[in-house]
């Protein structure tokens, strides 16, 4: 391999020496090792590790690497997945009628803020339409009914595929989407809610907030699941209101957050800093990369 | 009246003229206006004023003042209320086993920070009695069951009343209150709950975070009321949490939040800056005092 | 004149009886007082208020408006400003290399979060000419040197007044304007400074808060005033950061907040919600408009 | 030894396979690793390491283990320390007349939020000997004057010595140590600054940010090095503030910062978190611990 920035994502039964044992094995084939982190969920006796490697004067093959990484995991029973560096991420971005986060997203996407190629961006309507023009990024507007959600979902999905799509942004996207489609892109699909869940599930969080009186208004980013608002969170935040704020404040001043906290979950899944364990996102810090 | 800041809380139908009306009656009075804060809700239609007044050099009494107010305040149809800021208020303090935020009140009571006399601690456990000792705060240990609960709230009762209770603080007493009680003390009743509200109603809400994995972890300051944990909420805060977060973790973390937002909350309320209307608080920031 | 929404800004002396005879003034000649915020400086015995009005039903014209309103200003020694709502301000923006702030700021003009016309983008550098064309905007590129800077500067002004631009925004714009170019344009060119102010002022922020080892790394938007980042400061924020946060980190945390306490900070001067008096900026909060 | 946790600060050079080296070390010797953090300083080429163990089942004695260590650390050009958790520190708190952080702190080792014995109070007045009564800490009023400068830093050192103090507060501390003194307790001194550095350096830091407009006020905890002000930064944080905050309300804000941020540096420092190098604190998180 030329020099790059490998790294393994493991999960696995806790037991002694998991540290010891993995970072001797990468030592022994050469590589240096920029971070190593780790997490142990002492209730469920569980170990988690991000590893971060620069191959460098390493001549090793990927499958070889691969190969050789078996006879580790194998008895200790990991869970792992290894990312090369050398794959920029294809994503889409589904929106609907909102679009701060589109803009958000395409920005830090166009200048570097984001390590990914955004593909295409769906929606159900066509108002967003100029926003990706003006990145030059494709949009496809595939309007929805009762009728034809089945449809419309197997169109997205031909979208998705024709264009190799690894990671999904629902950037305000406001369908439900099928439990087949999101168990086929499980952990693969980054949905924003407009609220700090688990307050406001479901719709109209911001009206609902207002009706509620209460005194901070957020937003979370978070793993879409079957159970709808129920996934993974990744990220969340909030900013502080008060009496004065109207739905319609509420709505402008969560946009700054949603805007924010999507955008960071996305930068760690696509820097491969989180690992899921049941309905729980482990995210690692970023380690001065 | 001698010298001294009086404060004015009004509500009232919205119309024109209201704030040019109010001011000048107390302008025509000789009274200087400290500050004016009002809120306008224009979805109720409802207009909300919080006025203080310089009374020095006024040789009005306070009957006189008030039935010459009577006269603008009917035909208006205001809700008011004024305090005369020469009557500090008398406050009792619930806790069941938590300590920091018995210790946190007091401190600020002692020390000035709070404008009022903890007349009393009530428990339904003993294990605190040293900590209102330590502030030479009388401690009543009440203890409670299911057969026994409508006499502990009359003996609590007693206990209020005997010390002219004005506000009643439930700095973590994990007993739900009758409505009885609650009617009874509307609007004098602040409760701290130990979660961001609407998220996490009810009991064991740090467990139930750290099961949910939040990236957020809050505290939420409210007058009682008959529906629990559905109050007007007077403040809320939360902190940034992680995977490593155990729920004893967030209960330390949490616990430093609940001590912040209590005492803001309580201050707010002795500060005579809260109006309720309805389920919602209408807290006017304070003006330099 | 029409229904429109009026702000008055005033500061003058305190004394007696102000606010019932502003608001007085305005209700006698038929307007509905839509919100009404003081501020009092005790210290210097200074009084601000911001009073917006509902101007319906009102055949008064802006002239004779103003000429009564002399009789009331004059005797009590107001410094004022009206604005009548009617005429959407026009920015220019002036960049050097970053782009976060500037792509912002068009967004949110293009999408109606700021209430103004950006007319032109001005920088010392072509790099950020792609930004403004993107959003159809004229770019102009008028390079600087040490020799050039005053000839640079006049051709600034130039389309400055060729363009009628009320507000200079400068979003990144790494040059120094000379003193003459600050005082013809007081207390409208608003900057961000990268650094919570007063820390950190002068060049390279993020790498001397680098070298300083802060837990914390702000931004701070404020008036241009001769005396370079020490103007009025409207408007500032930070966010945690730790000893992984190199230099690189740091910019790119920064960049998010500069962007939001930027667009905030230019949204309270487009909807009058400032006064300045000496070195500190009275921004009034938002009242649900 | 007995099952206990003991943590290991390391610092050395940077180099390929210090994880795996380090980590093999203390598996081979049986022991389990609780958690394991690094950090790596990519400008200045230096490695530090946190590492947690449970000695359980291990005989090794502590003499044994450091000899063994130093196998090990030697050759690698380890500066480092070891902390076995079987010994409280002993904690001086040094106040003058502001009791705010004196109650937290006292509250929170009492109620076991800091682990330590805090074995005495010393103030160059006499104002807060109620605050240590109430929590049975011995007091000792040392007054000092420019005459006296040198003999009450002698009895201070004196204090200190018979106490076995090894780390020093200062809680409100208002007097500059000697660089004597400093040195001789280099990295054993926390102060906290009443702004958040470099802002504001020197005396009265909240008078001068009112005199500044600004629109946070924060607060820093550091290691106190001779140059006043200028130590290790351990942590920091802020609040908002606004135009109608007074010197007064900005102190009593601040009040509640300093309070968070001096305990957490406290903790910090007693939990084996903190690596100092040069002017720069690494300070790992905690790890569920």
């Amino acid at each position: 391999m030329n020099s790059q920035i490998v790294t393994f994502l493991i999960q696995c039964p806790d037991q002694k020496g998991l540290v010891a044992k993995i970072t001797s094995f990468f030592f022994e084939r050469g590589f240096n090792i920029l971070s190593c982190q780790q997490y142990v969920n002492a209730l469920e006796n569980t170990y988690f590790m991000r590893i971060r490697l620069n191959t460098e004067g390493s001549d090793i093959s990927k499958s070889n690497l691969e190969e050789e990484f078996l006879t580790l995991a194998n008895p200790l029973e990991f869970k792992w997945s290894v990312n090369y560096g050398d794959e920029i991420q294809n994503v889409a971005i589904m929106v609907s009628h909102t679009s701060h986060n589109l803009y958000d997203l395409l920005e830090r996407s166009k200048e570097g803020g984001l390590n990914c190629n955004v593909k295409l961006v769906i929606s159900n309507h066509n108002k967003l339409r100029y926003v990706a023009e003006m990145f030059n990024i494709p949009f496809y507007h595939l309007p929805i009914s009762k009728e034809t959600k089945l449809q419309q979902e197997a169109q997205v999905r031909d979208l998705l595929e024709a264009n190799n799509i690894d990671l999904i942004i629902m950037a305000r996207y406001m369908q439900v989407l099928s439990s087949g489609f999101i168990n086929d892109y499980q952990g693969r699909i980054i949905n924003i809610h407009h609220s700090s869940l688990p307050a406001f599930q479901g719709a109209n969080p911001y009206e609902r907030a207002y009706q509620r009186g209460v005194k901070l208004i957020g937003a979370t980013a978070h793993y879409a699941t079957e159970d709808l608002d129920k996934g993974p969170i990744i990220d969340q935040d909030v900013k502080h209101v008060n009496h004065e704020s109207t739905t319609k404040t509420l709505k402008r001043i969560g946009a700054d957050t949603e805007k924010l906290v999507l955008a960071r979950a996305v930068k760690y899944h696509l820097n491969n800093q989180i690992i899921v364990s049941g309905n729980r996102a482990i995210v690692f810090p970023e380690t001065g990369e």
